[in-house]
């Protein structure tokens, strides 16, 4: 990541201004206001703006006309039992507001969740920055031979050479050629007077799909913890695996109550079907249970030993 | 509306309390924040939080690093710009979060925006208050003899009086019998100990649609527009109008620029198809034009002249 | 539920209708078409349109050119994998329409959720008809005692045969003073020329939460699953259940490859917390557990004992 | 657009086989059913689904039991009303499904419609086809010098040539390296044996912005027209506007009174601010108004008499 030193200085200036205000503030999420999170090789997140806090969550579940919090362990049981029975609505009215950078590809899954509010920098009358994901070499897998969606061994040698030889190159080129084709600079000088250069909106189709974009995101703690449960887990491919790290700790700052839950009830917790569920109870009744038999297909039971702990026999 | 010491000091004491933030502040909202707004005989709007103002609005919309303003009538006239061109997604950028308390039959009406969070008070938990909504005299109309959804001529006399009569009477008896039911006094009291009561799911069926509901009721800047175009408009019955000219009040305090644009682009603003707009084209010619001929139907030639201000001829 | 005879003669014109298609069609759905599936005590739910079917799942989650489909137990294979990991995408696919008839304090939980299309009989336009819900006897519960939200015992004796008439006689009287505000009959003849009649979209608010409305409600698959897994659950409100159960049958005609996924993956699944999961593998270890000790609450240790079918100790 | 014969085939089957439903048909999108309708140069869009027609609309409007229409100047007078005035909620009540081969620039301004249900081709598990977007001649655009957003002339001579040049070069030099990458051929063949190639979902990084994707994108009527309202409007970047211009096609075989409705109300019309509206009454009364004193920004002024047919002066 490397933020040029004016938008450094938009940055600094924005941390710098504080003002009084009668609604809820959290003292922990202040402190990372607008300040760049690292997340890839050029990436970020950065939260710009937030409204509520845990006891907004148990105002709303009361429907109280002042905060609506108690005791704190009051609180805390409410929100734990919220989050175990799944009533979303009250996580709903927190509300958080991130910029983003990010590969395109990234953008591409990040953006069918829907429930989320969106800015995209828009290549139609800005030129793109001069900026590509090049995974680092410990993240340059083969395709897994077990899990058609996996990752499998890390390449190494000639081949992860190659690779990340045809990256650089491919996408500096596509880039060179897009500015070629814009008759423009990066920073928007025009170039040969002779030329017109092409339309924005067309040019932009010649970049790569590690090309940087980036965008204001905004969404409510229900739909974001829903994000979070999908993208931070280890099924999520790597890249925007990477970004929902970074924004778990910003929603651990942000909403500690809420976040204790969310990782006990939800990012640690297992479903088991009624016929898993089965077999786990004559398992401890000490009855000897075997995948034949059982009701569950091979996969299945392999994903039930894999629960369990045990080995799959 | 009345309430009671208890939440009035719970009131006082949220709007007492104050903190420093790096977040984006609006005084004028600020200086309304909790407090309760009167509508109708019982009811109220208050704003409980809010986050972001009409930087938000241009910051979103230039995807900057800092807060992405500029000179005050380059942000105004970038702002009127996105309204005139239905930009929607840089308004979803500020969200509001209201406590309202109102009328069952009116919490039906609004409850169709869809794209809003919402925290009922739960009447299969809680006892519901002992008010009822009474039209005031000057709001007692009559059926509309030519459109079938509004309202005439105001009614007066003895038919007046046997309307508030039945609409006070069968209110009370109704949540007389509610509490009779539940077996327990308005703030939960049990009464008679050789009853059990009616569960609370099952009694609060017995009420009439003009009790009183609350929620927390949250929504982002445009969608907030888009209900408050269709609620404070003359076509919107009156009950739930009201709610909406409060809100406007908000929303003007909120964000002045928005709220400036919203009233010349969308509220003061008329549709005219492309066969209105031929004719008023060959007006403008000095050409003479009637309903007959004109491709109208006799109802929208109607509308046409009273938007135009003349008579239907 | 007592349809009149110009309805049943409506509902039977539209199944005599027959067409041919292109598109997917399902028998088993076909046969329920357009019949009104009575619910309660004058309600229904009724099946007036559809789209998709098992097939549907399978082609778009395969993206392709025909029905996408392959042998059987392939398909099958898939559903349950897509249900298992909560791939929701591919049971978006499916539409369903149903006709309802319900009363209007379970309409007002069944509308909060808020992904699905909706078209109420507008009281504001139209005159509701006499119809009140009125619990059977065997559903007559009081308050439960350990659950907030729950029901308790069944009333009986004097308690209930008073509640009861309350109910009726309110909800009639209500009724009667309703029409009588509207200077109207049921079917919408005037009554006494002297007199105006108040407005419909006042009057209506005469009326009790048990009058029943009706409404045209639209949604996906997905979504509709989701509505069941909360509606059709012990949890929920015995008056909403009855609608859920009857549109679980609806499901079961129209996809049952989905159907039995839903059933065994959410319906009659358990989710274990990272903590209960803990507990588990240490009582299958053989290793004595108590609550003490556990990390759970009180609460959640009797749920996990519920679970697995033990005494709380 | 070339199909495979495979493809054709799949397609052939599926609009061979015919069955009976009890369902609302429509003859004229049945005979369009599973066709794929070319659009620009290796796409397509395609009606794989629909639900509804005309008569659906007006069925829900009455909330009726059977088919709901009256005589079809009636049903035409109702859908005319409720566009004309903007009521939303009967137009969703029909739903259509496609099935659409589009460039990825394209796909990432389309995905921007939230309220649609999607389900793309995962080039995390498979191979993207060997198709790119080159655009025609005539549609290879300058930047607009008088509109950020917009295009200009069209390129031609040696700037045409050099462009298409880079985009097909750069493209196909880019698909080949991703082949290289993965080690497989474009049907999955692998290649080296000694290689392990790169994971699927890293590859895909280094495809442009023009490689063809395609998804099945399925949404209701009144969703679609606010689609096709943005993006078969000539402001819209002609790549998007060709689909939008196949699926009108769609629509006016679907639900003709609708789609002349929205041609008419929507498409066509114009809206004019309260100050716009105020000018045009003065011009109408006989008097002179320039825009200096008008209360209109120049620009304002201008879109004013341009949708005026006049000279801005």
């Amino acid at each position: 990541m490397a933020l040029t030193a004016e938008q450094q200085d938009e940055i600094a200036a924005a941390r710098a201004a504080e003002g009084r205000t009668r609604r809820p503030t959290v003292a922990a999420l202040e402190a990372l206001l607008f300040e760049a999170m690292p997340v890839l090789d050029h990436g970020f997140v950065r939260v710009v703006d937030y409204m509520g806090d845990d006891a907004a969550i148990v105002q709303a579940a009361r429907v109280s006309y002042g905060r609506g919090t108690r005791a704190a362990n009051e609180d805390r049981g409410l929100i734990r039992y919220l989050m175990r029975h799944r009533h979303s609505t009250p996580f709903e009215m927190c509300e958080i507001k991130y910029h983003v950078k990010l590969p395109i590809f990234v953008a591409r899954q990040w953006i069918r969740h829907r429930t989320a509010n969106v800015n995209e920098y828009s290549a139609r009358y800005s030129i793109l920055d001069r900026e590509f994901y090049i995974p680092a070499p410990e993240h340059l897998a083969a395709q897994s031979a077990v899990n058609r969606q996996g990752r499998g061994d890390i390449l190494d040698g000639p081949e992860a050479a190659r690779v990340l030889d045809l990256l650089r190159e491919d996408a500096a080129r596509n880039y060179d050629h897009y500015l070629e084709m814009l008759n423009e600079e990066e920073d928007g000088t025009p170039r040969d007077p002779s030329r017109q250069g092409l339309a924005r909106e067309l040019a932009r189709m010649n970049l790569t799909l590690n090309a940087y974009t980036q965008w204001y995101w905004k969404t409510d703690l229900h739909n974001l913890l829903h994000f979070l449960s999908l993208r931070a887990d280890a099924h999520a491919q790597y890249e925007i695996r990477a970004y929902a790290e970074a924004m778990m700790e910003t929603v651990r700052a942000w909403v500690p109550m809420a976040f204790e839950a969310f990782r006990d009830y939800r990012l640690g917790a297992v479903t088991l079907s009624a016929q898993m569920m089965g077999i786990v109870k004559r398992m401890l009744a000490g009855e000897p249970v075997a995948q034949e038999g059982s009701g569950l297909s091979r996969r299945e039971w392999r994903e039930l030993m894999e629960m369990l702990g045990r080995d799959a026999g």
